[in-house]
């Protein structure tokens, strides 16, 4: 989508008093970003139109992140995933960090989160926002808490809106606010096995217990929102109380919050600005689709945004496959937006390679989410790379797959070569035992058998061809 | 467990017509192998005896499988994984096979199936049992392929007999046997988009097709049944028709042969022969729980012992992950043991590391499984994780993993050295950021105003310490 047609769109808005896609939506409008989402997603414009309206489907799309190739989030879209890239104070740096996010979209990501919390926060921000053309999401508390030398006791509402109004006015299309970490339910987590593994679930915990007074995201909603509608920021309403553990999933502190969440979600449509419900976590199999239900019912079907969830705690190093087998059961439950999850999750920070190996995963959770929802065109890749897999076009099922060069490259260590890129068999089974090579023989025996009329009764497949033939 | 043990069990078994654990178990005893097995599982013996003398479980024990340490399998059981080995006519020999069962046993592979299809067959399958303490599977059909040059026509029954018998009489513990795989059924995979894509499928499929006779394993099921009393060899019915793509799944083709199975599974246990059912192979997330409720009912609750499944077609390279999900709701619905896959499925021969990758995705897929159907004990493993986690062990994390070795790598690669095993953070927040840590010192400084009564109602956090208490 060229630059100078989005740039069209948002100059014709920029006397409104309120610009997000939810109230164009809400005035009967087909804007821009819902045409080019509707286009994306093969859906009719006004049914794009009306989700946004009611809340279901959001278009993260901040007036100031120019280059941005709109994207729609929500039930009635394909299942999305985001992936999470940023500096720590132990690792990385901004060329280490804008690698990863050409590499996370290469592979697929549908959104990215700069979650940055050390050096150059505001160049590396910068610089990510410029370079990706997908949503781009931050936790603008760690910026604020950067600026007061690490001390959440310093924290002020007045300077967490500064940051806010800082990163909107830079073009970030969302963020993630721990509105719903009321200082009343913080006690229900020292019951816990893991506590609060939110970093800006535990900053606004920490303020709240210093100043014994009620979270400031909360009080100051409403000051917010004035920020969220001036920019189209979309809120993604934070989980600061998400289970860190199997032990801790589904209790009176997750929940608490996302009730809460639920009522700031109404606040936020009051005002028409666009929301996510972000979600947890660590959940055993059998609770998932009870927590997605759950997220539906009591945030009136605002997008849920889950980071997993990992179905067991005890496979660090691969948590990237412990989650992606909960956020495929999430996304088919109907969750909205998954949150990727690598390899490194619980030793360390991302590499490269991480970001890699955990885009992919995520990209076949949510794949499946949309095929097992029956999502219109779902299976169409699936189909044709099966017709491929059967045809034997091994160029077809490298162009087909999610990585196309490491699926070569494996096919290739023990049958590399151009002849082999025909041949009807891998080193799996090899020539004799390739039981599609086989089927192909079969096939072509009984239509043999078929076609030759003259021979009925007398041709060695004839019976099963005539059997075949009355079967089908 | 000393072989010697199993030895003094199998010597009183010697002048016994029929030796299988069913048939025992039918006959009130607890023998040694059901008592270990419960044991191993936390099992009451008599629970386990029932179990064995109804057919939903069954102990894979070959008489002349001297080393094996036996193994329970079914839905009451915890969830198992079996990893294949093999040569094929492209890669691979004896030694390189070797080391793959010591890889899975090592990563925790509860048996192993020797699908060699090559070279030195008799060899290969004589030092995998000599090695393997886990129970040994086969696919009989695959030698007496190899002992006709590769003809399926040239096959007879007493050939094939011949091969079953030699290989029990090695030890094998259970075989795959295509006897579902009828001849009137042939038909209705040429509607598919990948045909059959299960080499036994395939082999039986085109002898019937080409003798217009019926399936000889099926009309010589009884003679079958015979050397299984002799020896103990648990039948594996095999999944001949299981589809290989989204499209072909739960089709016509697979539920024929699955009621099939159900029937000769009642045969079978005429004989008190042991029988598990295999299962798919690619199904969307959504048709999993039927697939495995169709089994449960058709096939008289025998274990099922399913391929993945994979719920997609379109990931190859990570097939271990689109089908770790797969199986991991499946083994939620009760399947009993999941066949693992490995990255290099579709693409080529496994190897030595794939086979790693492969066990410790079905590790976490089985475990998940345990979790979710809350199998006693099931989760033990990953709340001790979780309070090591949280109390920052990392030494414990890395113990109590499914990989210590890798997940120590991981962590070091940005934090190596002794310092950084007691540090309470790592490198993807820092310590000013990691939430857990800051949960400690939210909570000593709560417990901290709480043990100071006198300063009650004019400490920091003595009101929200009362509120916990009252709370808690």
């Amino acid at each position: 989508m060229p630059v100078s047609l989005r740039d069209a769109w948002i100059r014709e808005r920029r006397r409104d008093p309120n610009r997000t896609q939810m109230h164009y939506a809400r005035n009967g409008k087909i804007t821009g970003e819902i045409a080019f989402v509707a286009q994306r997603e093969k859906l009719d414009p006004e049914f794009v139109r009306s989700e946004i309206a009611r809340g279901r489907m959001v278009i993260p799309a901040n007036i100031c992140h120019g280059n941005l190739e709109p994207v729609a989030i929500g039930i009635n879209a394909l299942c999305k995933i985001n992936a999470n890239i940023g500096n720590s104070a132990v690792a990385s740096g901004i060329e280490q960090e804008l690698e990863k996010v050409k590499m996370a979209i290469q592979y697929g990501a549908d959104t990215v989160m700069d979650l940055s919390t050390s050096r150059q926060l505001n160049e590396t921000r910068r610089a990510v926002l410029e370079l990706s053309r997908v949503p781009v999401g931050t936790v603008p508390i760690y910026q604020a808490l950067e600026q007061v030398g690490g001390e959440a006791a310093a924290l002020t509402p007045e300077l967490v809106l500064e940051v806010i109004e800082c990163q909107a006015k830079q073009g970030v299309d969302f963020m993630t606010i721990h509105a719903g970490v009321l200082r009343e339910f913080i006690p229900l987590v020292f019951k816990r096995l893991t506590g609060i593994v939110s970093r800006g679930g535990a900053i606004m915990a920490e303020w709240c217990f210093k100043h014994e007074k009620q979270n400031f995201l909360y009080t100051h909603f409403d000051r917010l929102l004035e920020i969220c509608k001036t920019y189209d920021v979309t809120l993604s309403l934070g989980d600061g109380f998400r289970p860190g553990c199997l032990a801790d999933a589904s209790d009176r502190a997750q929940f608490a919050e996302l009730e809460a969440l639920g009522k700031l979600t109404l606040k936020a449509w009051e005002h028409d600005v666009q929301v996510m419900i972000e979600g947890p976590g660590h959940v055993p199999m059998d609770q998932i689709p009870m927590n997605v239900e759950k997220e539906i019912k009591l945030c009136h079907e605002a997008p849920f945004y889950v980071l997993g969830p990992l179905v067991i705690d005890c496979a660090p190093g691969y948590d990237h496959i412990t989650s992606a087998i909960g956020a495929a059961m999430a996304g088919q439950a109907g969750a909205a937006m998954l949150c990727y999850v690598t390899p490194r999750e619980h030793l360390g920070l991302p590499t490269l390679e991480d970001v890699k190996q955990g885009v992919i995963a995520y990209k076949i959770a949510a794949h499946a989410a949309d095929v097992a929802r029956h999502r219109p065109g779902a299976r169409d890749r699936d189909d044709a790379m099966s017709r491929a897999r059967y045809a034997f076009d091994w160029k077809k099922q490298f162009e087909l797959s999610m990585d196309p060069v490491y699926a070569q490259k494996l096919h290739d260590e023990t049958l590399s070569g151009e002849d082999y890129k025909k041949a009807e068999y891998c080193s799996m089974c090899g020539e004799k035992y390739c039981p599609m090579h086989l089927t192909h023989q079969l096939k072509d025996t009984a239509a043999g058998a078929a076609k030759t009329p003259c021979k009925r009764g007398t041709g060695k497949n004839a019976g099963l061809a005539r059997k075949r033939r009355v079967t089908a």
